[in-house]
């Protein structure tokens, strides 16, 4: 599973954390974390995926999808998570939305 | 409202189109028609708003936000929706997923 692809997940329904943000000048440190946040976001218990893209102009969205809301909610409490999420509103975004979903329904295509 | 800016949504609940895809080489008319598209998608009842961002390296995450499923279901119908969507399965992407979601939660921070 690679952050540059379309994510795979199971017949809905299932929940969506959707973290849209802009990004601050400089990476301070950012990079570094981000990639550890993936990390843990990743051995939590009912993450099922994830999809992230960045323009250069600093707008980024990422979603990532959960079993059920509670799991988000556990996540969002995990100690290292919630010094992460400080250090992002005092240094590393001008602003940004989370927005927590329950997915109903998807279809997609793929071409091979 | 900016495609380059985080959209300003009403107190969920409300819904949203994540649609997540990967770009085919070439443009083909693709950024035209991505324009009329969300030109046609601001006029349709019940649109909220969208956010969308695609890297250098052709992942692309558009979501758009909307008052109600219906109105989501009304938007795919919409005839030069159809059209642009065969187009897209044909040309322009080499997979995509679109998955519909109610918003149950959100909150967010600006720091100007």
């Amino acid at each position: 599973m690679s952050l540059h692809d379309l994510a795979s997940t199971p017949k809905p329904p299932y929940y969506a954390a959707i973290f849209t943000s802009q990004r601050s000048e400089g990476d301070g440190g950012y990079g570094a974390t981000a990639e550890r946040m993936l990390e843990l976001a990743r051995a939590q218990p009912g993450f099922l995926g994830v999809e992230s893209v960045r323009e250069a102009a600093g707008l980024g969205i990422t979603v990532s999808y959960w079993s059920s809301r509670e799991d988000i909610r556990a996540w969002k409490d995990v100690l290292e998570h919630r010094a992460a999420q400080a250090r992002g509103r005092a240094q590393w975004y001008t602003g940004y939305q989370l927005r927590i979903c329950k997915v109903e329904a998807e279809h997609g295509f793929r071409s091979h």
